[in-house]
């Protein structure tokens, strides 16, 4: 790849805020009381200022699922076996996990990328193979990764929303597969907003109150060990993070620098928020929030990164769910900006 | 029709709490954590019982936009002048307007009916012709219907409703143009919760100061003349409702009473899911909510109703554009429900 992280978020330019001016008066002369669209003309204005489309087409989408194991399920952080990331990986490949019946629905495509898996898959056409390693080291005695580990997983991610955006893909989901990936996400999530490690750490795919005690405890002692710098992003992701993340961070990252607008999924993908925009805070204009996850701590994320999310729809799975559901509405939001028609075309009133 | 309005309410059954159960149980054996999925599980579910098919197909839907003028526009209680209602239909008719963008967008059909405009359309091929009358009268100075009136508007929608779940349509989707027709609706919403007309009434299109504080006195004294009966739905829709919120009532009755779930839009449709529920509280139960509306108010009919959102977008268009948003939900949770692996099926471990 021969590109630093430092390069990809150098890259990354802010947006014009006159074309969102630009987009609200078109979305002004359409037929309908002005705003009253609410938040679907917010994102369709958003989505003209990200990518410079004054008259965009509707994007093809792709959410990409990146899948990694933690060190840390030795803990017993999670109400669900390791074994289960590879097997998840594929259902992803068959088409039969809650991602693609989601993302058949929006009419996005799923890609999904081995990024640290501790499973041996061989050779499997559609899988994206980029293992950095056979999955992270237990942060709660050793750091996660080295910082180079660290560094190759956010540049996999640049690469691939680079080449995506080179393909013509206009809109990019976040997606994640990693037993044990709440753990080191609420890790970031307390170091990155400096909140207390209880108040942003949930109960993943559902710990009991014992487990939930050890998952808190646990974050709380990798910290006072590794003490990550929290104006080092890098060296954040590096010691209790994990590769799925760094994976995400990457693909924000590299959307951005692309103007391919993000659509985030839920916790998992707020993590990997944090890092990017510790990173380069300009990543952050391109950002939209798909939903709030019941996970504890997804809040604290929105409050920091000052995004408000599109859905509040209980969600919990992670895998893109979310984001597939949002990258729905960000078409929808499109298709009210390109297809409806203006009150000269109608010959409708205008307000007296 | 050769129906009366009773005879419509008799008509609707309880759904059988046991197909709740049934289908949650399905949805435990996909693979995803227990209830990962939120809100599109119970949506999903209460299809389920809703319509008593335990291997639901993704229904077709349709939204029906009721048309229909108001006699309390003489009182400048709205943004937009009256001829707006004939122009959006004819709008609607040629695809332009926001709900046929969304409608597409969600793979539903929209339904235009004119059950009470104040203008000769003449033949058009695509307009269903209903007309009551050419509007209601003026709520300020006498009743906007006789009882008679009211029932023919809600005798339409049963009969419209009745038709689609005919022709197998499996989700009805409320929908509604009439400028004033926020009056009526927070009239009948302060009426039917018993909360003070102030706390029930908006800006509906957008008015001032001036107008809404013109807007509240309106219905107070409507109120106080007319004294509508809360324990009598049809003297409240006859007395300070209207045409088009009496269609919806009916599509509610008769969609409940064929086991159709119908999806409600805005504010509108919510004064009109009080009347239906006034009548038959059975039918709450087929009731699903799209979204909360900005309408001040709608708030009120979400907590007397007893039911939550899908959505909080910001929306205050009407037409049955958020139904569109819900209704995409709907069919996103049912294929959830069909489509996902099971954890036997996918060769996924179990929580520990």
């Amino acid at each position: 790849m021969g590109m630093s992280v430092q390069a990809a978020c150098d890259r990354i330019q802010s947006p014009d805020p006159k074309l969102l001016a630009k987009a609200q008066a078109r979305l002004d002369c359409l037929t309908k009381p002005q705003g009253s669209l609410g938040r679907l003309e917010e994102v369709a204005a958003r989505y003209v200022m990200m990518t410079g489309e004054l008259k965009p087409a509707i994007p093809r989408g792709v959410v990409f699922t990146f899948a990694a194991d933690h060190g840390v399920t030795k803990e017993g952080v999670s109400a669900y076996p390791r074994e289960v990331t590879p097997q998840m990986v594929l259902n992803f490949l068959r088409g039969g996990a809650g991602v693609n019946v989601l993302a058949r629905h929006a009419g996005v495509g799923v890609r999904v990328v081995d990024i640290g898996v501790d499973h041996d898959f061989g050779t499997l056409p559609d899988l994206i193979s980029k293992k950095v390693m056979r999955g992270t080291r237990n942060l709660l005695v050793e750091p996660a990764m080295t910082r180079a580990e660290a560094e190759q997983s956010v540049l996999i991610g640049v690469e691939l929303a680079t080449q995506a955006a080179q393909e013509g893909i206009g809109l990019i989901g976040t997606g994640d597969m990693g037993i044990g990936n709440t753990t080191p996400s609420a890790a970031i999530t307390a170091v990155m907003t400096g909140r207390p490690v209880s108040d942003v750490t949930g109960r993943g795919t559902g710990i009991d109150d014992a487990g939930h005690a050890r998952k808190v405890a646990v974050i709380q002692q990798a910290l006072d060990l590794h003490r990550p710098d929290r104006s080092d992003a890098l060296d954040v992701l590096a010691k209790v993070g994990g590769l799925d993340i760094g994976g995400l961070v990457g693909l924000i990252l590299g959307a951005a620098a692309a103007r391919v607008p993000v659509v985030l999924d839920g916790f998992i993908a707020g993590a990997a928020a944090l890092i990017a925009v510790g990173l380069q805070p300009r990543c952050r204009e391109y950002l939209i929030a798909s939903h709030r996850s019941v996970e504890r701590g997804h809040a604290a994320i929105f409050d920091h990164l000052g995004v408000r999310p599109l859905l509040d729809l209980d969600l919990r799975l992670g895998e893109g769910t979310g984001a597939c559901l949002g990258m729905s509405l960000v078409c929808a939001a499109l298709k009210i900006y390109t297809e409806m028609a203006t009150f000269g075309e109608a010959g409708v009133s205008e307000k007296a």
